[in-house]
């Protein structure tokens, strides 16, 4: 029998010693000038950067639309299946923020889970509860439904008040806690931009894992964050950094330069961590 | 300059005289006998269907997740490259529900637009206004935004009533029709199986066009929803059917019975559309 996705994630996390989540989202204008005009270079590009951030992270979470759009989804498969091979105790989240109904929704969960053979995936919770089913079904798979998104428009809808006053995100965490995750397999998606909200939401969903996007170049605050979102053990969060570590040398050190930040993340997250467990917040 | 879609839209419909949309979504499993285990078989089937109800048509709908799960992009990609060919006049919509923030928004509207040369995409609203607007920026692509889908699950989010009591999905329609629409190129995704619900969606919307799933199927009512959704001038509607169209026949007559029961749906939309318009119900 296959390991439940909550245990799976349980021991990425502490074998790792980190919640640092590696987003890699690879765009063609933006790759090292070495790297252009060769074959696969998504590919060689992700190979470098999770070889050098290995050691510092938890998960990997490659960006649908990035390989889409280039026309280089071969390369996001070969990029998984590479992940499979060198990082197989760690998660595998595959960003895609589907959602669709019934059958269809059967659909992209077995993209997800199937052709691209990922442990999780992040999902759209508008259509509602039964849209999410199929995602869920498999205990082994874990579910990302996203909450309170990190951009400024996600104020239009997500923090509308609904019934006794509350906003609409946090209506979906209660939700997602207390009648979607039958199968011990959701978390939820909730911006490093609006720590206030992710005390909320860790209030609302107290065993519910995080993914949070938003630190770096969206200008989040990681303590802000850890003392919002740490769970009971001091766990609970996935910490996702894309273009802070992806583009942190233009140059041909591009690697390395990954590392290097994927190593000063994860440990600042350590400090912090560590701090608020001492104290404990967490 | 590129014609714009609103008014690409308006002359697919009267073109056509049809609202009828065909949608494209091929399951391995469900094609006939003949077809399966030949080479091409998604690209194979939708050839005939789109050969067979052409005349009927004024709009094709593939659904991405089909494609994806199989394993045969390749096959949307050729699908949408023949509608070009034989339909150019016909508005092809990318049945996506993709929905991302910022420079990821960006990747998906080249993935629909750039790489599959849709005409339109759907879209998930949740994120907020920021998120559509990359989908949005050029006037010649129309967006379909959901708004209220046919599923039950629909009530879990789309119904909770939030400011002055109205529910969700209208205050999404609302916005759509005040604040998105800024390049007349939105429309809104309203499930056949809520036909009151199409009603206060068009008050709100009075001038955005519709695509409607539901028929068929999913027991949506062909003669309510028309009564509900048609606009001032008696067009505004893109009422889809996909399996109660491609599945018509199991057999090796699948494009003829798939041609028969466009006829017949179309022509069903025709008259009950020509009795509302005339009644000045439209």
């Amino acid at each position: 029998m296959k390991t439940k996705f909550k245990e799976r994630l349980h021991s990425a996390w502490t074998s790792t010693d980190s919640m640092l989540c590696v987003g890699l989202d690879p765009t063609e204008g933006k790759l090292p000038v070495g790297l252009r005009g060769k074959p696969d270079p998504f590919f060689t590009f992700n190979k470098a950067v999770i070889d050098a951030t290995l050691p510092w992270t938890a998960a990997y979470k490659p960006q649908f639309a990035h390989y889409a759009a280039a026309g280089r989804l071969d390369e996001l498969g070969r990029t998984m299946a590479y992940l499979r091979e060198v990082a197989p105790d760690r998660i595998l989240i595959l960003d895609a923020k589907r959602g669709d109904i019934g059958s269809t929704a059967e659909k992209y969960a077995l993209e997800a889970f199937r052709i691209y053979d990922a442990d999780a995936v992040t999902v759209n919770p508008y259509l509602g509860g039964d849209s999410l089913e199929p995602f869920l079904r498999d205990p082994a798979r874990g579910v990302f439904v996203l909450c309170k998104t990190s951009n400024p428009g996600s104020a239009d809808l997500q923090d509308l008040e609904v019934r006794g006053g509350s906003p609409l995100f946090l209506e979906v965490a209660r939700r997602a806690a207390a009648e979607w995750n039958t199968n011990a397999n959701l978390g939820l998606v909730a911006g490093a931009t609006w720590p206030g909200e992710i005390g909320r939401i860790r209030e609302a969903a107290p065993e519910l894992p995080l993914l949070v996007p938003g630190i770096g170049a969206q200008g989040g605050d990681l303590a802000a964050t850890l003392a919002a979102g740490l769970d009971r053990e001091g766990w609970g969060l996935l910490i996702n950094s894309s273009r802070g570590l992806l583009y942190a040398s233009a140059g041909s050190d591009f690697a390395e330069a990954a590392g290097r930040a994927a190593k000063e993340l994860c440990e600042a997250i350590r400090r912090e961590t560590s701090t608020l467990r001492a104290e404990g917040g967490a």
